[in-house]
């Protein structure tokens, strides 16, 4: 290949970077400008890819998690042949145009997730890279590489700083996933200044020590020697590699080397220096010379042509083993059985906590749904998360599907978000509801991709009990019910345990299960409709109710009581269990008013967590019972009365906003 | 030191621990069995201590990062003779006992810090040691070492797989906190078995990587090796030290070596076994040998004149350095200037972004307040979040009061609760608004510890524009909002800005202080009425508002022009600026109702992210407008009309409240 050519393809994806930022006037030059020549090697020499079906099940997955450099991932898209046009590369950064600030999954060919909050992606990388070997294991067969490709992904000093980088890395070293390949564009340069100030540690010794291979170039525009380390990289089976990128932050431009270059444009002077510097001074805006165009044709035939062979191998492959074959389809299909439908998992006969009938329903989705996939951090034992009929995922068995994930929240997330977006995978996880705080942002970026991750999150109140205030969730219903699109599920009993499992698996965006440490009883009245996210659990005998009693997971056990208590005072009380608000909110009117009447100001909302989010069925005139302050350390019963939960207190305050 | 009395002082501590863990029948007892010998090494010959003195200025700080083996932590504290009885251990995990499930700061003499949430401990003690050696810069004078100890923490596998862990471990190495010594309780097993399932790394050579010196001690039981490798690390002037000790989780009893001693109680017959290994078993419940007193009371000694030494050495100090003694006292007494007095920060004249005035705040600040010490995850230039006229931290320049910490918003979380937790400084940090999600767990520990530590969170709603959904905080206010004892300010204006800053120095738990990135207006009627948190900005003519129209921060604007506009039409509406919930909240009821008055129920709340924090202010018959979904890239002036943020829109939702 020659050298002119590759410089000027290099430069082709640079030009089209900084003419992106600087019409949109904001965005990120510095790394399209340091990282072009990675892109370059990877795309035009390596990437399994065929942009005219970007959903090609074999494709290799190529992640920028560095995500403020997105005009590099869209400069490469246009140029290698993605459905992103001139006229999207021009509308960078505006409103609906399919080239926003930081890619995003969903929205453009060929973007494999959503990055900018950095980390996430070498952890999403993780997850695909396992999601790889699992679906491999299963479905390869001698002669049949139906599942063989590569994970890429490109980050920065600010992917690799973040605890999440070295949690996923931790993890993918000892899994061995030996065709994760991540690119470190070491350009020595974040936003404050020289990277010396803050980041002395030796990264490549770091990674030895997680288990992955370290490869160095030390040249960073020189896409051969890159295509050299990608290739020794692909040879090495055994452990995920570390391409370590000697670059130049803003290369080419007036600011090269510089932290200026990181987040502004460069400006049209600026602009039109780079285009001079590249030897771009001729060619106009968004413009690719032929001689480019022809040049990134050759990458694109290659991935035409392996999506080629690798469908006509798949028609062999149908033929000689069609039972996998039908296998391969429904996990591919996202489609799960008809749960509801299920009398079997609707049958509980005794008080238990709800973490124990998440169990017990798990297990029965684990027989009907094969391409369930999770763990826990590390309390599977307390989670219970494990699907007991299953085997434990690891080097020597990637068949297993229970996961170890190590006491890593933040990366276990960012991993379920990985396995769910590579497909043929259903992935969930799990971990105490207080530390889900260490994993929000990968929940947001759920939420964010809607993606069906499911989240077992146990030990759900001061119920929690001895452990105290550090380990009892306050604040965290709140916090997950207000980010859009996750649906908080905190089930009553057994049948409502199921619905909130049901609507795990329909999916539609992730599901957060938020399960009791405690016994709870077993309501005769609950069951399908649970579904709604809230209903009469119990009505008043009247057909207008004197007041209405609401309440999720273990303070429905209060209402339920409450109401006898009101009977035999003569106030006839509606109970609501209400174990997910954003079901309910998407009901009918009509439904959501035979539920909760306008004209029954007379309310009382109970739950042991902040009270924030019960306002809006509460208002003014009711009254909603919940924790003002941090728990503490006793046994949960004693806490729960210390903190006003008790049958009494609701009837008096029932008592006095029927007044 | 005779080997029999180290092993019986030892096993002393072993005893106590599983004897207070069965007699409230839970707890963890495998971590100190297994600690318990590096826990009486630190104590027995190094730890600079006054039991009778905890707030001992210049103590050696100690961490227990593992939370969950408390009662190591209690059976020291009593042995060593610091107010924690028998009684004390006897109620270990009961209501409003000293001795709750994990250790809490402010609530156990002794205890430095709260632990449990994994890793927090670390990089709270990487936060002491920096604050050691920035106040040891600042006070120490040749012959007087005011500020002269150690820092030391003890953790397990599970601080150590957390992601906060790497990143304080990351920060600690490049700042080179020589006086920085963690035991690592290496004992190979966490609760879903053993460590090779998740954790292959090679966790010496990974803090050599960071800049750590690493030493190992082969026999977790030699309290004597232990000792050595203490006195080595102390040595090592340059270097943090990571001590990996070899132990045996639940060393001595029955489930030795087994996850099953992590995380319950022995159980009766298992303690005895215990207590007959360890050679207590003639020993009554609770009761420490007297000749382990005696042994241990020469450790009190040690402290004790310790202390003496450096009160003897102050005296000194005062009469030759009687300027910087005096400093010494001002920044020890946490004390901080009555500012909302000081006119000269209440003047701004020109529209701004608040993320800028709260810039002039600081800087006004800084000259005023000495030991302010903060800074930013790498974002100083879009947080404006730097102090003009101070030095950068640096190992050069341990004077500098700006800090670079790195993109490791967690860590810098709990590094700044580690600094206030020290005393001496006032620690702030900063980072965008939607990267609060990155450090929500320390966030949350701020509070609990009632720290007064100031988060600067910037580009704080779609105003953020360009960047996309993935830096567009929706949820986050409310997420804020929600967590006991979290101040959360959002300005409209800059003496908003001011306000919020008082609030934040004034202390009493964290603020967050919610800053716009674009320009917001000034407004006369704003000003101290903000310090209450909610005030009238501009008044309906009547007595009684027709609509009561409530925003915060940027939406403040829309609110302000919808009365003009409502005016015009007949409405006469009254103007609630609502910079912070949780101040009004605390105002008198008579306030708050001369502020929204009962009687009128048509309100209208208005704020760029999600509705939940409004419904407690406008019930059943008001609106909240704000974000039911992610944002989205454009140009914020666009993003803001698209989600109907326009004074037309608040204009036709009050018409429609006031009908």
């Amino acid at each position: 290949m020659s050298k002119p050519m590759q410089e000027k393809t290099v430069n082709a994806i640079r030009v089209l970077s900084v003419e992106g930022i600087q019409k949109a006037n904001s965005g990120h030059p510095g790394l399209p400008l340091s990282s072009a020549p990675i892109a370059y090697a990877l795309f035009q020499n390596h990437l399994k890819f065929n942009p005219k079906d970007p959903a090609f099940k074999d494709r290799d997955r190529f992640i920028l998690s560095a995500g403020h450099g997105s005009m590099l991932n869209y400069a490469c898209l246009h140029l290698y042949g993605y459905d992103v046009t001139k006229e999207d590369l021009e509308n960078f950064r505006q409103l609906g145009s399919r080239t926003p600030g930081h890619p995003e999954y969903g929205h453009t060919a060929g973007v494999e997730t959503s990055t900018g909050p950095l980390g996430q992606g070498i952890a999403n990388a993780v997850g695909m890279a396992i999601a790889e070997t699992a679906l491999a294991a299963k479905f390869n067969k001698e002669g049949f590489p139906v599942v063989d490709h590569y994970t890429y992904a490109i980050c920065g000093d600010g992917c690799l700083q973040e605890g999440i980088a070295y949690e996923a890395a931790s993890l993918a070293g000892t899994l061995k996933l030996g065709k994760l390949i991540v690119f470190y564009d070491k350009n020595d340069i974040t936003i404050e200044g020289n990277i010396n100030c803050t980041f002395s540690e030796d990264v490549a010794a770091r990674h030895v020590a997680q288990g992955w291979q370290v490869i160095k170039v030390a040249n960073g525009n020189d896409p051969e020697a890159i295509s050299r380390a990608i290739k020794k990289a692909k040879k090495e089976t055994e452990k995920p590699s570390l391409i370590i990128v000697q670059t130049v932050i803003g290369y080419g431009s007036p600011k090269a080397g510089l932290a200026a270059s990181h987040g502004a444009p460069l400006g049209e002077d600026g602009v039109l220096a780079t285009k001079k510097t590249l030897g771009y001074e001729n060619v106009p805006p968004f413009t690719v010379p032929e001689d480019v165009w022809a040049h990134a044709k050759r990458a694109t035939a290659r991935g035409r042509n392996a999506e080629r062979d690798w469908k006509k191998m798949m028609k062999a492959y149908r033929e000689a083993y069609p039972e996998l074959a039908a296998e391969w389809d429904a996990w591919q299909s996202g489609k799960t059985p008809d749960l509801a439908a299920d009398e079997d998992l609707w049958k509980f006969d005794k008080a238990d906590a709800t973490r124990n009938t998440g169990f017990t329903v798990l297990n029965k989705l684990a027989a009907k749904i094969p391409n369930l996939m999770g763990g826990s951090a590390d309390l599977a034992p307390a989670n219970k998360s494990n699907m007991t009929a299953r085997e434990y995922y690891s080097v020597e068995n990637r068949t297993g599907t229970n996961m170890h994930f190590g006491i890593r929240e933040h990366a276990m997330s960012a991993i379920c978000n990985g396995m769910a977006l590579h497909g043929g995978l259903i992935p969930y996880c799990a971990t105490f509801l207080v530390f889900s705080d260490y994993m929000k942002n990968a929940m947001r970026l759920s939420a964010l991709m809607n993606l069906n991750v499911t989240y077992i999150l146990t030990h759900d109140s001061i119920g929690v009990g001895e452990d105290g205030p550090t380990h009892q969730p306050i604040e965290h219903l709140t916090a997950l019910r207000t980010i859009p699109g996750m649906k908080v599920f905190r089930p009553a009993d057994g049948k409502e345990t199921t619905a909130a499992w049901i609507t795990a698996i329909k999916g539609n965006g992730p599901t957060s299960l938020v399960l009791s440490r405690q016994n709870l009883p077993q309501y005769e009245g609950s069951g399908a409709a649970a579904l709604k996210g809230g209903y009469i659990l119990s009505d008043s005998e009247k057909k207008v109710p004197d007041v209405i009693l609401m309440a999720s997971g273990s303070e429905v056990e209060l209402i339920v009581k409450a109401q006898a208590e009101l009977k035999a005072r003569g106030v006839d009380a509606r109970v609501v269990s209400m174990p997910c608000m954003e079901l309910f909110d998407k009901q009918s009117k009509k439904y959501k008013e035979s539920v909760i009447p306008a004209s029954v100001r007379a309310r009382v909302a109970v739950e042991a967590g902040s009270k924030m989010p019960w306002f809006k069925y509460v208002g003014l005139d009711g009254e909603v019972m919940g924790m003002e302050s941090f728990g503490a350390s006793a046994p949960a019963a004693k806490l729960f009365a210390h903190f006003g939960f008790t049958v009494e207190n609701v009837v008096e305050k029932a008592l006095a906003v029927v007044k």
